[in-house]
């Protein structure tokens, strides 16, 4: 189902501000957790930016590593990113519960050029290269990458655009706070 | 019709990954750009991110003033958006057709705390301070700031919460490419 993006037209999985999962791995570490806090950086080479708390699990193994996936879950997955986003990888760790993908059980693939395992179900995915910036990462939890790899679901993506009429549990989501989302809506073409 | 929104509930108007219009004045000059890449940074206080190209007008002004704020445009005024997205405020200002608030004939109203226009019709606007990062400025064109102050159109915004239901041409927009866009759907509370 995933199908490769082309590397320029990578920030178009992002532009519309969605809700996303970031996924990391270091060894045999590996975490999840959710960022609504996202943006495309630039387009080509495509970079993106994206704030990682200082507590979290997912810090350590990109601080480690230096790799990390953006996965774009859809409206079928809420409660799951809700899941991800409210349990800490350190502490399922602690209590030899596991990682989040065996304690949740969520289905992975590999990635094409980094070792961060990329969710199923998911409609899009950017394989990232940290920047290290060590002073924002430090004083504003920013975290700067360059998308090496992307692919989407090309039943809601492709050529370029979104286009998810026909498959409303597809459709990204952004999130307000507390567990209350807005799917992405109708789409138009704006006349200047 | 703008209603103050408390700066810790600031991050909600942004947080769904609308595109916004950057509004920024110095003195007689003003500007007003669209900015797909932007998210928030924190929660209180509230800090937010923003790229904004060197080749603007807009970053000249917000360099020589240290604020700008970001306007949450709304369906009904997509084709404004795109018209401000695609037109160079240094070209109008050199013919002297004059700023872009007066050549498109966009009507604005004062900032609480800060000198930059805020765009009539919009749906929220957080007023911004610019948190100086020269490194990530220039390498990245990255910009942070504080918010100072927010508001937010109450019809579609109150108690921190988004509610466009019955107000289609007053949902957020969120641009992919070349004037498509999304406008924000269906909104739901996801179960853990």
């Amino acid at each position: 189902m995933p199908k490769n993006v082309p590397l320029n037209q990578a920030y178009r999985l992002l532009n519309h501000g969605p809700t996303v999962l970031v996924s990391t791995a270091y060894g045999e570490q590996r975490n999840v957790m959710a960022a609504a806090w996202n943006m495309a950086l630039d387009f080509d080479p495509p970079k993106i930016a994206v704030v990682i708390d200082k507590k979290t699990y997912t810090r350590e193994l990109i601080e480690a590593s230096g790799h990390f996936a953006i996965n774009v879950p859809c409206r079928a997955q809420a409660s799951m990113v809700v899941k991800v986003g409210s349990s800490s990888g350190h502490e399922l760790v602690e209590k030899t519960v596991g990682h989040k993908f065996a304690a949740f059980d969520l289905p992975t693939f590999s990635a094409s050029k980094i070792d961060a395992p990329l969710l199923e179900g998911c409609v899009a995915w950017l394989e990232c290269k940290l920047i290290p910036e060590p002073h924002i990462q430090t004083t504003y939890d920013l975290f700067l990458a360059e998308v090496v790899a992307a692919h989407a679901d090309e039943r809601v993506f492709s050529n370029g655009r979104w286009h998810f009429e026909g498959h409303d549990e597809l459709r990204t989501i952004h999130h307000v706070a507390g567990g209350a989302f807005m799917a992405i809506g109708e789409a138009f073409q704006a006349k200047p």
